[in-house]
């Protein structure tokens, strides 16, 4: 049997988390996680909360109508999920192919809760790889005089498979604003950099020229402004004067792929809210 | 105003989180954090919650009693904490200090909301430490041959400092099973190995024996079983061939303080539920 | 052009570092790369010492024939190595694919100096993983009544593909003492627990049921005694109540790949000195 | 008996391992520590070696002189320290203590070689400390109309006091560039941030309001250009949405204490060489 997830964001005030559990118990629901959060600087509310759907009474299709009252009352901003939805995933990738191999492998180990249905690349090199999974590959030049129409091509790939989140798993290229928008809180990346050190091209260059002591990832949903959207996941690894630059793109490339399939994990897991620019992390 | 704390553990059912969030709804409460878990092996449901006083319709001295019959209902292990109490800690000590040190700069700064009252010691070592941070300073010579007498005399000064809780900030001395069961829960000892490697006397000799590449340290509370109780907290730094003994001493050091002073403020902050020789943590 | 290595072992004495940078100098040699470690306890002296063959004056096969002097003067341990040598690696695995696949993404990447010219197996779930990576895979069924036998056959294709290191990437069959003893500090080991904790099958399991916070992964040089060989290297990461038995392993799995990988590049690198079931790691 | 130890740094060619070696061992010294480093981009040679002076048969006076020659043929940047010298070290404090704390319970506990002949604040607040560890405490209220003023008065207190090195432990004005000047490579501040990120004030806040997910802290030399100077060494912790921003001050506090001490030990048991504004570490 499957669960049902609620995310729930509000203004906080007394009865929220009585009336959630309230009607999960009253249809005779059994909770099997809940977590809340609340952030004292804005007074806001953030809950998940997932039960079986097991013995539940209201029927699969009749949750969301069945909780909108509650969900008036509070003013929430909320979304509903079941288990049984597989989420659909299109993975963006150039140059360096660790990452794909990475979330692939994971994929194939039953890591993570969806279907991968297309790889897009503006290289050739990830395109072996997309075969031994045996999925998709799609290759498009792209360069600053065909990019909108080569966005057009890859919009109309992901409308097309019904991609709910797209992963840029090292993707060089730059989204314009507009293919952006079209997924908020919904295209993740990897930077190779503890952001915000290092925003832009070169971050492990940057790194080594700067003489820092510990070099880091991060992965955030992107956003219009490069490198700035809500962080998901980070973390680091200590460098040393011994540490070439090759060294550090080594050793950052393992970061990465934990970072990034880290955040893939908990967003598929519907485990990720977002407010003012950051994320709340119910992992 | 001050907050009241339910640390709740029962079977797992159906309505639980119902009925603590509507005790606390219905007398007008607004929870200002809850964290739940649950243990799928045992099927064991776990839960802090808290809420502000502030408004709440139960007197203070009335919670408990309005709370029972739900505690009876769902069969709860449970304990009510209102933060306007101030945990009293007594602290043990022996020849090394940074331990105590640290914990008393902390208590100092306010980072753990307790007082106190007394430190004992086989060692007059922490002595001008306690002085001055003007705490009362009891020092008693401990051999195999007056171990039941000197215990007898600590058990009295704790009992007459009305101890909730007692801390071994490196204290070399074990104590007897009669003394031990007297805090059950109560007891945080620091062990300067990551338990369950190297316990017992000179963890530090026995890794650098062994040439391990991390070292770790670990907070537990005490039952009878030297070294085993229930974990609350570990860290670990590395170390390399270039680290001699003293080396892997001072830096573990630094480890036990961390890892002591973490151990102590979440208890105090009633963040802690024991069961199955684990801990449950709700940081 | 090549680099030689000279990796030394002998009793600490004076003159041991001029003697070596002479024998450098007087040829011609440049030295890229020099580290030296003196241990207190057993006063030896270790040292790795790397120089450029461009412009040195004794051919390569001379070089071994011109140190020796030097090296019977300060009676040295001692072993040679030229860059321009690709050493041959054996790969055996089990079940569990993931430090295999991980290994061999690294090695098709270039991190790994060395050949692979086969991976052996006593399941076949990870055949093809070798066929995507155009290795030859052997699979042998492997019981208690025909491990000699299975034994001898896996030795000599070791030896017919002349296999310098022996690297057990999750392989789950114990080895004879005779089988261990072909390949003495030449056959690493991944144990996916934090060693000495948790010896022998289930660690995660037992880390589960000891209710640790932090968990580990250990690679090291495989001796007769199960778990107990010199450490290579060692990492760790936090877990909490929150983490099932599932979360134990899939977050020790990433640890796994990176230790076992660490150590093999460590090894391929000529970094690695053991001495006293311990090793020097001049990374 | 003592050591001496020398700091090289020059451009890199053969034979200066070898002569450094051979004018140690002429003079019957024995090594007892020996680290060298190339830097590839600049073509750079860094070393730091380190010998038993007993039996030497330089006099320790004469030993620059002796030396001299050598450093001359490879044009060196060199120095000489000798293990009987004792630094001196003036620390500069302002609200926060936790650092100076630190500093002085390990300068008590022996961690450091060095006196430390005064403790200068714009505060009041550290003093009882410097009593409590018997250090006089210089205040001085300093504001930008008498910033130069109080600033001379300090520096003719550090020469008064034969300073060698100036700490900053969380000393919150900025100095001049004319009293930077004075001590290159010999003033030493702590960044509570993972530098580069969040250079400025606040820190904390600027990490609380980006949503990062790891903060850190960070030790460097002091330059003329605001927490940009070569970076010694640098330490992260976990964050998450849980986290207030007294939480990470509380987090952080622990990770400067931790990186500004090891920074403070690694300078006065002469473990760092600077050059192109980053550090050479031989810890």
């Amino acid at each position: 049997m499957h669960n049902a997830i609620l995310l729930i964001s509000c203004v906080d005030q007394k009865g929220i988390t009585a009336g959630v559990s309230n009607f999960i118990y009253q249809y005779n629901g059994n909770i099997v996680a809940a977590d809340q959060h609340i952030d004292d600087q804005t007074n806001t509310f953030f809950m998940r909360i997932e039960w079986a759907l097991d013995g539940f009474t209201v029927p699969r299709t009749e949750i969301t109508r069945a909780f909108l009252p509650l969900a008036q009352r509070f003013q929430m901003q909320w979304s509903l999920h079941v288990t049984d939805e597989t989420p659909r995933v299109g993975v963006f990738v150039s140059k360096y192919t660790h990452c794909l191999y990475d979330l692939l492998f994971r994929y194939a180990e039953g890591q993570f809760k969806c279907t991968i249905p297309l790889i897009i690349s503006n290289h050739p090199y990830a395109r072996p790889i997309a075969e031994h999974f045996k999925i998709p590959y799609h290759e498009f030049c792209k360069f600053a005089d065909n990019k909108a129409g080569v966005e057009a091509q890859e919009m109309a790939l992901l409308k097309q498979s019904q991609v709910d989140l797209v992963v840029l798993a090292r993707y060089k290229q730059i989204f314009s604003n507009d293919f952006v928008s079209q997924f908020p809180s919904k295209m993740i990346n990897i930077h190779h950099s503890f952001l915000p050190a290092f925003v832009g091209s070169n971050p492990y260059q940057q790194a080594y020229r700067r003489g820092v002591k510990i070099i880091g990832a991060t992965s955030h949903y992107v956003t219009e402004e490069l490198d700035a959207g809500p962080i998901i996941e980070q973390d680091t690894v200590r460098v040393s004067h011994r540490d070439s630059l090759a060294d550090l793109k080594r050793k950052g490339q393992d970061l990465e792929k934990g970072v990034l399939s880290r955040a893939v994990r908990w967003h598929l897991e519907h485990k990720i809210l977002v407010y003012n620019n950051k994320t709340v992390l119910f992992d």
